[in-house]
Protein backbone atom coordinates (compact mmCIF):
# COMPACT_ATOMS: atom_id res chain seq x y z
CA UNK A 1 0.00 0.00 0.00
CA UNK A 2 2.77 2.42 -0.96
CA UNK A 3 1.01 5.59 -1.15
CA UNK A 4 1.83 8.36 -4.15
CA UNK A 5 3.77 11.30 -3.57
CA UNK A 6 1.74 14.86 -3.48
CA UNK A 7 2.99 17.53 -6.03
CA UNK A 8 2.87 20.73 -3.89
CA UNK A 9 3.20 24.55 -5.22
CA UNK A 10 4.83 27.05 -2.97
CA UNK A 11 4.92 30.57 -4.02
CA UNK A 12 4.02 34.51 -3.25
CA UNK A 13 5.95 37.50 -3.45
CA UNK A 14 9.72 37.80 -3.80
CA UNK A 15 11.01 38.78 -0.04
CA UNK A 16 8.65 36.49 1.20
CA UNK A 17 11.34 34.17 2.50
CA UNK A 18 9.76 30.76 0.50
CA UNK A 19 13.24 29.54 -0.30
CA UNK A 20 14.59 29.80 3.61
CA UNK A 21 11.25 28.03 4.39
CA UNK A 22 11.38 25.06 2.05
CA UNK A 23 15.09 24.75 3.38
CA UNK A 24 13.61 24.52 6.90
CA UNK A 25 11.00 21.93 5.97
CA UNK A 26 13.66 19.86 3.86
CA UNK A 27 15.63 19.38 7.03
CA UNK A 28 12.82 17.98 8.83
CA UNK A 29 10.57 16.01 6.09
CA UNK A 30 12.63 12.86 4.62
CA UNK A 31 9.34 12.13 3.08
CA UNK A 32 9.13 15.44 0.63
CA UNK A 33 11.98 17.11 -1.50
CA UNK A 34 12.15 19.88 -3.38
CA UNK A 35 11.75 19.67 -7.37
CA UNK A 36 15.18 20.95 -9.68
CA UNK A 37 14.85 22.96 -11.95
CA UNK A 38 16.15 23.14 -15.55
CA UNK A 39 18.16 26.40 -16.55
CA UNK A 40 20.53 27.77 -19.64
CA UNK A 41 22.73 29.70 -17.41
CA UNK A 42 26.01 28.52 -16.57
CA UNK A 43 26.86 26.88 -13.14
CA UNK A 44 28.27 29.10 -10.21
CA UNK A 45 31.24 28.17 -8.57
CA UNK A 46 29.85 24.82 -6.61
CA UNK A 47 26.79 24.53 -8.04
CA UNK A 48 25.72 21.01 -9.11
CA UNK A 49 24.34 19.41 -12.09
CA UNK A 50 21.00 17.95 -10.98
CA UNK A 51 21.32 19.32 -7.44
CA UNK A 52 21.44 23.10 -7.72
CA UNK A 53 19.92 22.89 -11.49
CA UNK A 54 20.27 20.74 -14.60
CA UNK A 55 22.54 22.80 -16.50
CA UNK A 56 21.31 22.57 -20.48
CA UNK A 57 22.41 24.67 -23.56
CA UNK A 58 19.90 26.64 -25.16
CA UNK A 59 19.20 23.98 -28.43
CA UNK A 60 18.75 21.54 -25.65
CA UNK A 61 16.47 23.92 -23.56
CA UNK A 62 14.28 24.31 -26.83
CA UNK A 63 14.12 20.62 -27.27
CA UNK A 64 12.55 20.27 -24.19
CA UNK A 65 10.20 22.94 -24.56
CA UNK A 66 9.15 21.66 -27.90
CA UNK A 67 8.53 18.03 -26.54
CA UNK A 68 6.48 19.60 -23.61
CA UNK A 69 8.75 18.38 -20.85
CA UNK A 70 8.29 21.55 -18.98
CA UNK A 71 5.80 22.18 -16.06
CA UNK A 72 6.48 25.70 -17.03
CA UNK A 73 9.53 27.84 -17.93
CA UNK A 74 10.53 31.84 -18.14
CA UNK A 75 13.10 34.09 -19.46
CA UNK A 76 14.94 36.30 -16.89
CA UNK A 77 18.20 38.12 -17.84
CA UNK A 78 18.51 36.01 -21.43
CA UNK A 79 18.50 32.93 -19.91
CA UNK A 80 15.95 30.10 -19.49
CA UNK A 81 14.30 28.70 -16.42
CA UNK A 82 11.92 25.59 -16.07
CA UNK A 83 10.16 23.04 -14.03
CA UNK A 84 11.26 19.63 -15.95
CA UNK A 85 8.29 17.28 -15.67
CA UNK A 86 9.42 13.68 -15.86
CA UNK A 87 11.96 14.16 -12.63
CA UNK A 88 9.02 15.01 -10.51
CA UNK A 89 6.91 12.03 -12.16
CA UNK A 90 9.09 9.72 -11.31
CA UNK A 91 9.95 11.18 -7.44
CA UNK A 92 5.97 10.65 -7.09
CA UNK A 93 6.09 7.38 -8.42
CA UNK A 94 8.37 6.57 -5.66
CA UNK A 95 5.76 8.29 -2.74
CA UNK A 96 7.86 11.29 -2.49
CA UNK A 97 6.57 14.61 -1.83
CA UNK A 98 8.07 17.29 -4.64
CA UNK A 99 7.60 20.74 -3.65
CA UNK A 100 7.36 23.38 -6.48
CA UNK A 101 9.11 26.75 -5.14
CA UNK A 102 8.22 28.95 -8.18
CA UNK A 103 7.18 32.33 -8.88
CA UNK A 104 3.82 33.79 -9.00
CA UNK A 105 3.28 34.25 -12.85
CA UNK A 106 4.73 30.25 -12.53
CA UNK A 107 3.01 29.21 -10.24
CA UNK A 108 -0.32 30.08 -11.81
CA UNK A 109 0.82 28.54 -15.38
CA UNK A 110 1.30 25.38 -13.49
CA UNK A 111 -2.28 25.43 -11.58
CA UNK A 112 -4.02 26.30 -14.97
CA UNK A 113 -3.28 22.55 -16.51
CA UNK A 114 -2.56 20.36 -13.41
CA UNK A 115 -5.27 19.91 -10.78
CA UNK A 116 -3.40 17.16 -9.02
CA UNK A 117 -1.94 19.38 -6.72
CA UNK A 118 -1.58 21.16 -3.40
CA UNK A 119 -0.63 25.30 -4.17
CA UNK A 120 0.11 27.00 -1.01
CA UNK A 121 0.87 30.66 -0.82
CA UNK A 122 3.55 32.51 1.25
CA UNK A 123 2.24 35.79 2.84
CA UNK A 124 4.40 38.40 4.69
CA UNK A 125 2.83 40.03 7.96
CA UNK A 126 2.38 42.95 6.11
CA UNK A 127 4.26 45.00 3.36
CA UNK A 128 5.39 47.20 5.62
CA UNK A 129 7.27 44.19 7.25
CA UNK A 130 8.21 43.60 3.35
CA UNK A 131 9.51 46.79 3.12
CA UNK A 132 11.55 46.64 6.15
CA UNK A 133 12.78 43.37 5.08
CA UNK A 134 14.09 44.88 1.46
CA UNK A 135 15.80 47.95 3.67
CA UNK A 136 17.91 45.69 5.88
CA UNK A 137 19.52 44.06 2.55
CA UNK A 138 21.21 47.74 1.86
CA UNK A 139 21.15 46.66 -1.28
CA UNK A 140 17.69 48.17 -2.90
CA UNK A 141 17.51 52.08 -4.61
CA UNK A 142 14.34 53.58 -3.23
CA UNK A 143 12.92 53.20 -6.93
CA UNK A 144 13.77 49.14 -6.53
CA UNK A 145 11.81 48.80 -3.30
CA UNK A 146 9.23 51.19 -4.63
CA UNK A 147 8.91 48.56 -7.67
CA UNK A 148 9.24 45.53 -5.62
CA UNK A 149 6.07 46.69 -2.94
CA UNK A 150 3.92 47.34 -5.97
CA UNK A 151 4.84 43.81 -7.49
CA UNK A 152 4.54 42.37 -3.95
CA UNK A 153 0.85 43.85 -4.14
CA UNK A 154 0.09 42.90 -7.38
CA UNK A 155 1.44 38.94 -6.64
CA UNK A 156 -1.05 39.64 -2.79
CA UNK A 157 -4.13 39.85 -5.13
CA UNK A 158 -3.89 36.30 -6.32
CA UNK A 159 -4.22 34.54 -3.40
CA UNK A 160 -7.21 33.61 -3.95
CA UNK A 161 -5.96 31.02 -6.49
CA UNK A 162 -3.98 29.26 -3.91
CA UNK A 163 -5.51 26.22 -1.30
CA UNK A 164 -3.65 27.33 1.17
CA UNK A 165 -2.36 30.50 2.44
CA UNK A 166 0.65 30.38 5.23
CA UNK A 167 1.78 33.84 7.18
CA UNK A 168 5.24 33.81 7.03
CA UNK A 169 5.89 35.76 10.52
CA UNK A 170 8.72 33.18 11.41
CA UNK A 171 10.24 30.61 10.00
CA UNK A 172 9.93 27.02 12.12
CA UNK A 173 6.12 28.09 12.39
CA UNK A 174 5.54 28.63 8.61
CA UNK A 175 7.76 25.57 8.08
CA UNK A 176 5.30 23.97 10.40
CA UNK A 177 2.55 25.00 8.73
CA UNK A 178 3.38 23.40 5.30
CA UNK A 179 3.98 20.72 7.20
CA UNK A 180 0.72 20.24 9.40
CA UNK A 181 -1.00 20.45 5.51
CA UNK A 182 1.07 17.86 4.19
CA UNK A 183 -0.13 15.72 7.06
CA UNK A 184 -3.53 16.61 6.28
CA UNK A 185 -3.53 16.99 3.05
CA UNK A 186 -2.54 12.73 2.91
CA UNK A 187 -5.26 11.81 4.88
CA UNK A 188 -7.69 13.06 2.30
CA UNK A 189 -9.86 10.12 0.31
CA UNK A 190 -8.00 9.21 -2.45
CA UNK A 191 -4.57 8.39 -1.16
CA UNK A 192 -6.65 6.98 1.69
CA UNK A 193 -8.53 4.93 -0.47
CA UNK A 194 -6.26 1.40 -0.86
CA UNK A 195 -6.09 1.55 2.65
CA UNK A 196 -9.78 1.38 2.93
CA UNK A 197 -9.93 -1.38 0.43
CA UNK A 198 -7.72 -3.10 2.33
CA UNK A 199 -9.91 -2.67 5.11
CA UNK A 200 -12.78 -3.88 4.05
CA UNK A 201 -11.76 -7.38 3.66
CA UNK A 202 -13.55 -9.60 5.61
CA UNK A 203 -11.46 -12.75 7.05
CA UNK B 1 -10.37 39.66 11.69
CA UNK B 2 -12.33 37.36 13.67
CA UNK B 3 -12.41 33.72 11.86
CA UNK B 4 -15.88 32.17 11.01
CA UNK B 5 -15.92 28.40 12.68
CA UNK B 6 -16.06 25.83 10.33
CA UNK B 7 -18.44 23.02 10.09
CA UNK B 8 -16.69 19.05 10.68
CA UNK B 9 -18.75 16.02 10.15
CA UNK B 10 -17.77 12.85 11.48
CA UNK B 11 -18.94 9.51 10.72
CA UNK B 12 -17.64 6.11 10.52
CA UNK B 13 -19.02 2.49 10.87
CA UNK B 14 -20.94 1.87 14.47
CA UNK B 15 -17.72 0.82 16.46
CA UNK B 16 -15.22 3.06 15.51
CA UNK B 17 -14.85 4.96 18.08
CA UNK B 18 -16.34 8.16 17.05
CA UNK B 19 -17.71 9.03 20.27
CA UNK B 20 -14.58 8.54 22.42
CA UNK B 21 -12.53 10.26 19.27
CA UNK B 22 -14.74 13.07 19.69
CA UNK B 23 -14.45 13.34 23.28
CA UNK B 24 -10.32 13.25 23.12
CA UNK B 25 -10.54 16.37 20.70
CA UNK B 26 -12.95 18.50 23.07
CA UNK B 27 -10.41 18.52 25.72
CA UNK B 28 -7.23 19.75 23.45
CA UNK B 29 -9.42 22.32 21.59
CA UNK B 30 -11.25 25.02 23.24
CA UNK B 31 -12.08 26.47 19.68
CA UNK B 32 -14.19 23.20 18.93
CA UNK B 33 -17.39 21.99 19.94
CA UNK B 34 -19.61 19.11 19.90
CA UNK B 35 -23.20 19.82 18.23
CA UNK B 36 -25.74 19.08 20.67
CA UNK B 37 -28.36 16.87 18.80
CA UNK B 38 -32.68 17.13 19.46
CA UNK B 39 -34.03 14.03 20.40
CA UNK B 40 -37.95 12.95 21.70
CA UNK B 41 -36.64 10.30 23.82
CA UNK B 42 -37.03 10.89 27.94
CA UNK B 43 -34.00 12.00 29.40
CA UNK B 44 -31.95 9.59 31.43
CA UNK B 45 -31.20 10.16 34.69
CA UNK B 46 -27.98 12.87 34.65
CA UNK B 47 -29.07 13.67 31.09
CA UNK B 48 -29.53 17.36 30.85
CA UNK B 49 -31.32 19.75 28.13
CA UNK B 50 -29.15 21.44 25.98
CA UNK B 51 -25.69 19.48 27.06
CA UNK B 52 -26.38 16.35 26.02
CA UNK B 53 -29.50 16.35 24.06
CA UNK B 54 -32.52 19.16 23.35
CA UNK B 55 -35.54 17.18 24.69
CA UNK B 56 -38.50 18.12 22.79
CA UNK B 57 -42.37 16.33 22.37
CA UNK B 58 -43.36 15.08 19.28
CA UNK B 59 -45.42 17.58 18.58
CA UNK B 60 -42.40 20.16 18.94
CA UNK B 61 -40.18 17.76 16.73
CA UNK B 62 -42.48 17.92 14.16
CA UNK B 63 -42.61 21.52 14.19
CA UNK B 64 -39.04 21.74 13.54
CA UNK B 65 -38.97 19.58 10.57
CA UNK B 66 -42.21 21.42 9.44
CA UNK B 67 -40.03 24.81 9.70
CA UNK B 68 -37.09 23.50 7.65
CA UNK B 69 -34.87 23.62 11.48
CA UNK B 70 -33.07 20.44 11.27
CA UNK B 71 -29.91 19.95 9.10
CA UNK B 72 -30.88 15.81 9.29
CA UNK B 73 -33.04 13.68 11.17
CA UNK B 74 -33.70 10.04 11.84
CA UNK B 75 -36.46 7.75 13.92
CA UNK B 76 -34.94 4.95 16.44
CA UNK B 77 -36.67 3.16 18.56
CA UNK B 78 -39.59 5.28 17.86
CA UNK B 79 -38.36 8.31 19.13
CA UNK B 80 -36.76 10.93 16.71
CA UNK B 81 -33.16 12.21 16.66
CA UNK B 82 -31.85 15.44 14.38
CA UNK B 83 -29.70 18.32 14.16
CA UNK B 84 -30.67 21.59 14.77
CA UNK B 85 -29.61 24.16 12.67
CA UNK B 86 -29.63 27.23 14.78
CA UNK B 87 -27.72 26.91 17.72
CA UNK B 88 -24.90 25.49 14.71
CA UNK B 89 -25.11 28.93 12.69
CA UNK B 90 -24.53 30.31 16.15
CA UNK B 91 -21.47 28.99 17.01
CA UNK B 92 -20.09 29.17 13.75
CA UNK B 93 -20.77 32.77 13.90
CA UNK B 94 -18.86 33.00 17.68
CA UNK B 95 -15.83 31.57 15.58
CA UNK B 96 -16.44 28.26 17.44
CA UNK B 97 -15.77 24.57 15.21
CA UNK B 98 -18.70 22.52 15.41
CA UNK B 99 -18.24 19.00 14.87
CA UNK B 100 -21.59 16.76 14.14
CA UNK B 101 -21.09 13.63 15.65
CA UNK B 102 -23.13 11.32 12.83
CA UNK B 103 -24.13 7.99 11.41
CA UNK B 104 -23.00 7.10 7.76
CA UNK B 105 -26.92 7.81 6.50
CA UNK B 106 -27.18 11.08 8.23
CA UNK B 107 -23.84 12.62 7.37
CA UNK B 108 -24.52 11.96 3.92
CA UNK B 109 -27.90 13.57 4.04
CA UNK B 110 -26.31 17.21 5.33
CA UNK B 111 -23.32 16.45 2.80
CA UNK B 112 -26.10 16.07 0.39
CA UNK B 113 -27.21 19.88 0.79
CA UNK B 114 -24.04 21.45 2.23
CA UNK B 115 -21.05 21.94 0.68
CA UNK B 116 -19.51 24.56 3.17
CA UNK B 117 -18.01 21.78 5.54
CA UNK B 118 -15.37 19.53 6.41
CA UNK B 119 -15.95 15.76 6.75
CA UNK B 120 -13.95 13.08 8.20
CA UNK B 121 -14.96 9.35 8.12
CA UNK B 122 -13.28 7.46 10.71
CA UNK B 123 -12.35 3.66 9.97
CA UNK B 124 -11.37 1.24 12.11
CA UNK B 125 -7.59 -0.64 11.20
CA UNK B 126 -9.85 -3.90 9.94
CA UNK B 127 -12.99 -5.33 10.06
CA UNK B 128 -11.23 -8.22 12.36
CA UNK B 129 -10.68 -5.62 14.83
CA UNK B 130 -13.70 -4.19 14.55
CA UNK B 131 -15.12 -8.01 15.37
CA UNK B 132 -12.82 -8.36 18.21
CA UNK B 133 -13.97 -5.00 19.58
CA UNK B 134 -17.75 -5.73 19.54
CA UNK B 135 -17.18 -9.74 20.94
CA UNK B 136 -15.22 -7.58 23.92
CA UNK B 137 -18.17 -5.96 24.91
CA UNK B 138 -20.18 -9.51 25.60
CA UNK B 139 -23.33 -7.90 24.76
CA UNK B 140 -23.69 -9.23 21.21
CA UNK B 141 -25.23 -12.09 19.70
CA UNK B 142 -23.41 -14.34 16.61
CA UNK B 143 -26.25 -12.60 14.90
CA UNK B 144 -26.18 -9.23 15.53
CA UNK B 145 -22.03 -9.48 15.06
CA UNK B 146 -22.85 -10.55 11.52
CA UNK B 147 -25.39 -8.14 10.87
CA UNK B 148 -23.19 -5.10 12.50
CA UNK B 149 -19.80 -6.65 10.34
CA UNK B 150 -21.96 -6.44 6.61
CA UNK B 151 -23.59 -2.64 8.11
CA UNK B 152 -19.98 -1.62 8.68
CA UNK B 153 -18.90 -3.06 5.49
CA UNK B 154 -21.38 -1.42 3.29
CA UNK B 155 -20.35 2.27 5.61
CA UNK B 156 -16.94 1.70 4.52
CA UNK B 157 -17.71 1.62 0.89
CA UNK B 158 -19.03 5.15 1.26
CA UNK B 159 -15.99 6.80 2.70
CA UNK B 160 -15.33 8.35 -0.84
CA UNK B 161 -17.90 10.80 -0.10
CA UNK B 162 -15.93 12.01 2.47
CA UNK B 163 -13.27 14.44 2.31
CA UNK B 164 -10.74 12.88 4.67
CA UNK B 165 -10.12 9.39 6.03
CA UNK B 166 -8.66 9.09 9.71
CA UNK B 167 -7.57 5.30 10.92
CA UNK B 168 -8.70 5.08 14.70
CA UNK B 169 -6.05 2.47 15.66
CA UNK B 170 -5.37 4.91 18.73
CA UNK B 171 -7.36 7.29 20.31
CA UNK B 172 -5.57 9.77 21.31
CA UNK B 173 -3.20 9.37 17.61
CA UNK B 174 -7.01 9.43 15.75
CA UNK B 175 -7.99 13.12 17.55
CA UNK B 176 -4.60 14.39 16.67
CA UNK B 177 -5.34 13.44 13.15
CA UNK B 178 -8.23 15.27 13.23
CA UNK B 179 -6.77 18.41 15.00
CA UNK B 180 -4.32 18.37 12.43
CA UNK B 181 -7.31 18.34 10.02
CA UNK B 182 -8.32 21.50 11.78
CA UNK B 183 -4.99 23.17 11.68
CA UNK B 184 -4.71 23.00 7.62
CA UNK B 185 -8.28 23.64 6.86
CA UNK B 186 -7.88 27.01 8.68
CA UNK B 187 -5.01 27.68 6.28
CA UNK B 188 -7.34 28.04 3.44
CA UNK B 189 -8.12 30.76 1.29
CA UNK B 190 -11.60 31.28 2.18
CA UNK B 191 -10.53 32.03 5.93
CA UNK B 192 -7.48 33.73 5.31
CA UNK B 193 -8.69 36.15 2.86
CA UNK B 194 -9.62 39.02 5.29
CA UNK B 195 -5.85 38.91 6.04
CA UNK B 196 -4.50 38.86 2.48
CA UNK B 197 -6.90 41.76 1.94
CA UNK B 198 -5.22 43.65 5.57
CA UNK B 199 -1.93 42.28 4.27
CA UNK B 200 -2.17 44.50 1.03
CA UNK B 201 -2.85 47.67 2.85
CA UNK B 202 0.00 49.78 2.02
CA UNK B 203 0.34 52.78 4.31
Amino acid sequence: MNKRGMLIILSGPSGSGKGTIVRRLMQQRKDTVLSVSVTTRSPRPGEQDGIHYYFKSHAEFKEMISKHQLLEYAVYNGDYYGTPEQPIRELLDQGKNVILEIEVQGAEKVMDFRSDLVSIFITVPSLKELERRLRERNTETEQSIFNRLEIAQKELSRAYRYDYVVLNDDVSHAAQSISTIIEAESMRYPYMENYILEVMKRA
